[in-house]
């Protein structure tokens, strides 16, 4: 049995700190870096790939929209071709810093309003995929199991992972229940780290009590949720003691 | 005898069009294809890259201070480090593009504050120059002859190419003539063409009437003045009547 | 018989310049003036507001989302306070300017897709009217008749004032032919003169070539479209000689 | 005896926290608050103000350079008119919350490298007073005693509050010491609370041991500092125990 459990990286901008990146990071095995649209900057897009890179932590790109003031949460209505070409640029810009730093991204995983816009919207994931395919074909692009962004990526090529997420709730269809709703997120380090560990075995409870399927190749740790360093040390250590393999997911992915 | 003749491109921006590039493309050897910060956007920094590439003309990044209020033509006063990882993020993103269209970037040459500041400061250029060398050791430096940039570009081990300025007029130690002042700015076509013809002969007649000495790789072709597409296509034209070969500088520097 | 005519202007930033304002505003009797988001910048925002002191025209604030990147074309989907906050923001920006000149806000027109999100959400409606009515109880909101924007002006007390386009056809039902399909938009000075001279009198033929009711306090002066300063001209001259009486919205509006 | 104390405040930006607002603004009578190019945004403004009015705290506003990356600590280029231009843009836009709100702006103070460039540089401090004073000839301007802003303020017609600095050390000839030399920087509550209690009485403690003149009516407070409420508090508490009054700038300037 093995995972790869990923978290959002570098949103930090300028003066601005923000998320627990140096805790998580310790206990992650792919870390998704801004790329300066929807946060992130230079400095910080640097400085991050070099604390991956000494942790021995995968790195790969996190492109949002060119919201800052938003943070990327916001749905801004672009074009097929905008996505492909805000992707390329990017996803450039990290590499920039990457091949500098002697390093290779391993994937793409789309942030915030992107991620979630994309996960219904065909044309926009259509673009982002091509974006990815075209700066990069070994890049994998990172999504929910089932989503229009998974099977774009698969249509232009690209390996895929299926995401998956310890602290939020699952209704029975296995759509995320709306953060909206009470009970959707879950906030116990050790009943997160349960959560993962059924995940890993290809179950998870739902939010009804009813036991469901779920296929995921990587684990999201929230960076910016109180305690973010201790739930994700909590994760790693449960697998850890259960045997599974804790591995970038460019290891085992075919 | 041989030159390069180079050129500011893709400053457009989202709604914004600015520049000839349609015209100036046609008749220079080498394109300057801004990154975004100063002017350029992720399509427009594609659709640049994609027309010269039809051309034949080789593409070169063009990164600028991050100040679209002020099109990169106001100094900031950023460090060191800063210079390197904008100047890294900027060629990054441009050349995501260029490998999604399978070009190869042949220089870099900084934009318009950005390259004035650099003339004369040190630890500006160093930072510039190490932003360049670290993305690749492939990539041409371009700055003014006997600049601090083009010493950086040296000390770091990047070819450099000199650059010279056909509209301009020199002082008499090999300075240009600030543009505040009468007769800085030369217009005309045919003297703009004789003015290049001189240059690539390792001379060119000083704003006092002397004759000086200059040495050149490149010669910067304007695409922002008036009538800078004819400009371009008479300075083409009279170098090749006099039989001077017309290159990418990357084919001729070592 | 009264009829105000208004354009959007001051749209240009920096080094970039857009639009036909020196032309379009010699016509029209009130100016949308940008704010700094979408378009505009400090330095515009001014100019625009002198040359509209000088010529007698009318000026109001012109918000729009923050996206000059997308010059404020795309929405963004913002919450209700997200478009108040934004709208006063600009409004106060452009009245800074305004009070500096000796001039008075006479009016608010949202821009591009702020301006066509709001015709059918009665939220982003209602944030934007709140946001205008905190600002400036004596600001007149600009709006397509029927639509969500006016309601809401009219819900916190505002003036509203209704827009017609002699530019662009309509449906049968008063709303306007998308601008995907052919025959939307109207660029024969005289053709358009004459729908704006039938849009005073209260009607205007459909695309059907049905005649249809509309009720028009200010038409619309496009100042990007290709011959936009003719046809202010043509649609001002004509109107002038059919006894039409050319006047600020503020002027008439109850 | 009277003083003023200040903080600059409303510095966070869409999901980014910065500074200790809400600990600071209950000690000190005036609020230098962020107008969203520096630092600060539009929903950040509208709560900073709304904070300041229910606390009684007067509001200004804090203008400062278009460089959110750099957190306004970068000095700009740019020109008298610039500077004019912004300054006008940024309190306008403040204006528009503080009288949606019910308040009056009472003071101007720039931000950062703005502030540092304008004490020497006349032609820029120039710009800002010019600002400042079409926007509102009530506004009081606040600067270094001496300094060129303080000087253009005067030549404008404007009131100006001269600022201290209780927390940092003093040459003898008045000016601060560097913050990259050690000592220059003051954290102990006691000794900032006793170094401001020696300015109110006109006097401070030169990082020499010399004993210097100082004339303050107002001390700045930082609020980025590590425990910066704790300091504000000792100093607000140590100046009432000694019998100062505190009030906002305008009850006492004239």
């Amino acid at each position: 049995m093995r995972i790869d459990l990923n978290s959002d990286m570098g949103e930090s901008y300028g003066a601005y700190q923000i998320g627990a990146d140096a805790e998580v990071l310790r206990w992650v095995t792919s870390a998704n870096v801004a790329c300066g649209w929807h946060g992130g900057d230079p400095a910080v897009m640097r400085q991050t790939l070099q604390r991956a890179k000494e942790l021995g932590v995968a790195v790969g790109a996190h492109p949002g929209y060119p919201d800052l003031l938003g943070f990327g949460r916001r749905i801004l209505q672009i074009s097929r071709q905008e996505a492909r070409d805000y992707t390329v640029y990017q996803i450039g810009a990290l590499r920039g810093f990457a091949e500098a730093l002697g390093l290779r991204l391993q994937h793409v995983k789309a942030h915030g309003a992107l991620y979630n816009a994309a996960v219904k919207d065909a044309e926009l994931s259509r673009g982002i995929a091509e974006g990815v395919a075209e700066v990069g074909k070994e890049l994998i692009l990172v999504g929910l199991p089932e989503s229009e962004i998974v099977k774009a990526g698969q249509a232009v090529g690209l390996r895929v992972a299926r995401e998956a997420f310890g602290d939020r709730a699952y209704n029975e269809d296995g759509t995320l229940v709306s953060r909206k709703l009470p009970g959707s997120l879950i906030t116990d380090p050790d009943l997160v780290a349960q959560r993962v560990l059924d995940m890993v075995g290809g179950q998870v409870l739902a939010i009804t009590g009813k036991r469901i399927q779920i296929q995921a190749d990587t684990i999201c740790m929230h960076g910016d949720t109180p305690g973010a360093g201790a739930i994700a040390r909590r994760v790693h250590e449960r697998l850890k003691a259960a045997g599974v393999t804790l591995a970038p997911m460019a290891t085992f992915l075919s």
